[in-house]
């Protein structure tokens, strides 16, 4: 519980700059780098040496002075404070193109995001062989949620159905969604969306390429 | 020109804020509403009307008081705003299933992005047919940008490919990139860079998910 105590005061900001942080650390073990200041860090995501250190010390005294971070140690320490320390259940819900795709896509599971189930209402579909699974009915959702611990279910269905699946996901315990339907979701306190809005981020490049011309 | 000096002055923040204001718009029309106050419009997007009211009258003066702003009217308006008032071409690098996801987005291509090449590296790919198109090698890529004008590339490939192919491009004239490769990108003045880091939205939401606990 202390770290709880800990994090309620991490804004949002910084808590959006971590993922990406671990990302950094990643590569640079794989390059075998072992030890990194801030300004080198500061350098290598565009920020500044104080945010680094800022930053970073809100999860404790990683950095020693003038010796550097560890990076191994941080990546560990940022991969805990993310809650990668432990293992993700998912399901995706829309096995269309998009759905597909992140069924397949190798970085969730190397992360420890488990996929244990895959649902659609197309019967074309239904059955289908992917991996060690096979696409389930969305009838079976709601049963396949109360015998299964599930954290995370991918939302990949068109917007128009997005909210009344969001509204049987929560009333059978799902508290994470990740929302790749372009709508926004309502849900009950407790429950965790974190949308990709894929072509209101293609809007936002067409609005900087049109400040160029 | 005098738009542009208009839009000089507007934050970050606001045109992130736009594509989501337009998508609502785009579900108010076809739900056949007219006229919206911004109220109403604040308490759709959960933020206040006096903001709701300063975003919009950045562009000029959309409402008129006791009359709400006409929904189609502001539409088109925040639609030139973001360049939708024009086609943008686009190619997509990396046929594996994230590029082959986007490909058949059909919202991209009725928002006005129409998909010109397709490219790839893998021999066994290479020759497809991909409805209209098929995938061209990545050695045909800067002859294709030479000869066809190209406002967009999408990178769908494997991080540590992703920079020596964001030079090809920056060096043949792409002006817009949209990433969904897991590295940051350098490229010069003039090219932008719109990111979807899909694997850093995933572990923030892992982060929620553990703060909940």
């Amino acid at each position: 519980m202390d770290h709880n105590s800990e994090k309620k005061i991490i804004s949002q900001a910084v808590i959006r700059r971590m993922p990406r942080y671990y990302r950094i650390l990643s590569d640079l073990m794989n390059k075998g780098v072992d030890r990194i200041s801030s300004n080198e860090f500061a350098d290598i995501i565009g920020s500044t040496p104080s945010q680094v250190r800022s930053d970073f010390s809100l999860f404790g005294e990683f950095g020693q002075q003038g010796y550097g971070y560890n990076v191994q140690f941080l990546y560990v320490e940022i991969g805990r404070i993310l809650g990668l320390d432990r293992v993700h259940t998912m399901i995706i819900i829309g096995y269309g193109n998009l759905g597909h795709a992140l069924c397949n896509h190798k970085n969730f599971y190397h992360r420890g995001f488990l996929l244990q189930g895959i649902f659609d209402n197309n019967p074309e579909v239904i059955g289908k062989r992917v991996n060690e699974l096979s696409v389930l009915s969305m009838e079976d959702l709601p049963r396949f949620l109360r015998e299964h611990h599930v954290d995370i279910a991918v939302l990949c269905i068109p917007s128009n159905h997005a909210k009344e699946v969001a509204k049987v996901l929560c009333e059978n315990g799902i508290q994470g969604i990740w929302n790749f339907s372009s709508t926004d979701l309502t849900v009950p306190k407790g429950v965790h969306v974190e949308n990709v809005h894929l072509t209101e981020s293609l809007l936002t490049l067409s609005y900087k390429l049109k400040d160029e011309e």
